[in-house]
């Protein structure tokens, strides 16, 4: 292994600065306009992947942002290991909070600062570079690899599960390696094993067909803001327990076991408001604050509009108003089942005075990996091997609903090796990974293609 | 008379001409950007009132926008009367929903279609084109006549007071001359002697440093844009009585002859209703529509904002929410004191989890003319006679606070001789103003100057 160990140490710089081109391309999803740079960062990927001489490289356009594969098959009696990562990137917005550009990398504090830079661009890349290391270093490689790039999980991966749907051989494996999620705190750690699931939904209320003179129709005219401010209040009550009636139906509460493991976890509540600026925190009732963000199903507001935000003072009454609500869901809720709950609950809350719509986003199921699953075990043999310790096992609040497909689709788990932290500010202005992580990533990655074989 | 109304009647298309001009100056004074296109418009009326031959005129100079004055003094012992109108406009968003640009005045079925067209612009000048009628026709013109014009009308006159305190012996006047009201319908002169008052708030709600993820935190950390939305909330009730502590101490109810005076007023609510494309309305429980919009006050969200407002689904957990919430108030209710209020009760409804700052806006004493007073008279006569019937007497929902200072620092009461209409869309994309109400409105100014004298 020193051989891949060594490659690796010698070409940390030419790494990084591949990883920098690739986050210089500004692979926004949530808008149209970038449509551009999701392909020229899609031809990056490719490119890597065909200089690796795989046994098939291709990418596969799709009615929406195209898909990169490659696949190397080394001995059909290996394990074979689907290395899945996204190229697409969050908006950068606020961009005026940015302290350097969110698409020119920058190291500070080794730290690199970009939109991507965690999420997930250079956790992603971590294993294409493991396993170019493994090839160059004239070791011979001891699984079976398939790579899946898609260009729209911050949509939500609309057009990834038919893609899995019709390729159902191509990507046949024993195992999905996935790095999207964060360790549990610097230098430790983490496997994740639970994500939440989500339901992202829109509600817009209108009013009178046109903004009106607050002065002259005020106190008449029903106003559509007032009235969507209502009906979000009313979507959850004092103690943070959502008001939705079947909401809490499929929820798996947690075990006696899982509670007294999050009470070993080593978390500091007191670090973890400095960190975010509050003196207190709020949460459902009954649970701890790891347990909230992780564990127990969530209604925020996401975006909030309606009538007059510029400079000064405007005298409207505004003529509609609009909201993002999304739901982080646990098992075993069902996206579908929540979204359909949601806006019968949002519409039995409109007054007739105005009309509601509600429309859903994206959405996703929550996943659960079982805990006694060999291909865990390779994981954290290869993080004992790089970090000296032990990962956490723990569950993550966030959602990549891929996770919950592909068990269903290929029937296989997936291996959530998070080398990101909760404080990358992914989705927020600095993005940033730290650039030791990055570089362990790849030697972490490189070990358990070593040690899976001795489990399966 | 006669002369004087030919000359107006020849002089139709000039006058259209000029308006035109003078609305195709966007002089919006909500923001900073548009200081040029205000003194444009200053500058404009400037040269009216010079070409007039007046014993002065004058660009006053403040800390905001410019003050334009004219004087015009014929005997002494004719009765004095100052008219006061507003150059600055309301800005035109939603753009997109203009038929035509707001600064390109055009004319279709008969109206003025831009903004200004009849808040103030349009209004106001058919009294400048009175005057000038009167002298160019060789008339002697019955009484003293001054003009004031402000720009900052539309952010709630800031300057104007103080100009008004500094000026008093250059402003004193028997009455004070406004057309910035509406006359009750289409063919229905009406004379304004009631106002609301306003008090302009922002709630601003701070939350974590940064935006988060929803996933990484929701469910643990306090959503700004949820609390936002339960404060709002909670400020009404389901019968729309808001729900201030002390807020109605001060209202004082509507006399038995003015409730009878509401009820014999010509409106039909399912046309209103139909007009503005809704299909109920909605107020404070115990009061008729033209109440709820004239004679009692009302909390109303003027502008809501928070998070991602784009395409697409954001997982966003938002650092902060803001909203503009404005209360229009009714005799003998303080603008400052309601303001008190308000902050109050907001901040006693936020919880220590966020923190929540109110500022104060612009805000305006609601006011009351007295129905005896004979400048009323002389207006109705001016009405009856252009108008072929007598005008209705009512209150107006909206607030032009200067009526309440002019009251206060002159002693002088207000004539409000609207010609615009409800539906002329002020403050909303396709503002007009009907062409013959212009026209209407120069020559009931005119009568009004002629029998003003008889009941002095």
């Amino acid at each position: 292994m020193s051989t891949i160990t060594d490659y690796i140490d010698a070409n940390k710089e030419t790494f990084r600065e591949e990883l920098f081109a690739f986050l210089r391309i500004p692979s926004i999803s949530t808008s149209s306009e970038h449509k551009n740079d999701i392909c020229d960062a899609a031809r990056f990927l490719l490119d890597k992947l065909e200089s690796l001489n795989m046994d098939r490289t291709e990418l596969f356009e799709t009615d929406g942002n195209p898909i990169v594969y490659g696949e190397l098959t080394t001995d059909p009696a290996h394990p074979t290991v689907l290395v899945y990562g996204h190229y697409d990137v969050q908006p950068p917005d606020p961009l005026e909070l940015w302290k350097t550009a969110p698409f020119e990398p920058t190291v500070r504090d080794g730290n690199i600062y970009a939109r991507g830079a965690s999420d997930d661009k250079g956790q992603s890349f971590t294993h294409l570079k493991a396993v170019e290391s493994y090839l160059a270093s004239g070791e011979s490689f001891p699984v079976n690899i398939k790579f899946i790039f898609e260009g729209e999980e911050e949509i939500g991966s609309p057009h990834l599960v038919p893609f899995i749907e019709a390729h159902e051989e191509l990507l046949a494996c024993d195992m999905v390696l996935i790095s999207d999620t964060a360790m549990f705190a610097e230098d430790t750690p983490s496997i994740t094993y639970g994500l939440r699931g989500l339901a992202y939904m829109e509600v817009e209320v209108e009013g009178p067909n046109r903004d009106l003179h607050s002065g002259v129709y005020g106190g008449a005219v029903e106003n559509p803001a007032n009235v969507l401010a209502g009906i979000i209040a009313r979507l959850k009550d004092k103690d943070g327990i959502i008001q939705i009636p079947g909401f809490y139906d499929d929820v798996k509460d947690l075990t006696d076991e899982e509670r007294e493991a999050y009470r070993q976890l080593p978390f500091d509540e007191s670090a973890y408001k400095k960190t975010l600026g509050v003196d207190a925190l709020h949460g459902e009732k009954g649970y701890s604050t790891l347990e909230r963000a992780t564990a127990r199903p969530t209604l925020d507001v996401n975006g909030l509009w309606s009538g007059y935000q510029g400079e000064g003072a405007k005298t409207v009454l505004p003529s509609n108003a609009g909201a993002k609500i999304s739901m982080r869901l646990v098992p075993d809720q069902d996206p579908q089942k929540i979204a359909r709950l949601f806006a019968e609950q949002v519409e039995s809350l409109a007054p007739d005075t105005v009309s509601v719509t509600v429309t859903e986003h994206h959405g996703g199921q929550p996943a659960i990996t079982d805990l006694s699953f060999y291909g865990l075990q390779a994981a954290a043999d290869a993080f004992e091997a790089v970090y000296g310790r032990e990962p956490l096992f723990t569950r993550e609040g966030g959602s990549i609903p891929i996770v919950a497909d592909f068990q269903q689709l290929l029937g296989a788990q997936s291996i959530l090796m998070g080398f990101g932290l909760n404080s990358d500010a992914i989705h927020s202005p600095n993005e940033k990974f730290a650039l030791k992580d990055f570089y362990r990533g790849i030697q972490t990655s490189a070990r358990f293609f070593e040690f899976l074989p001795k489990y399966s």
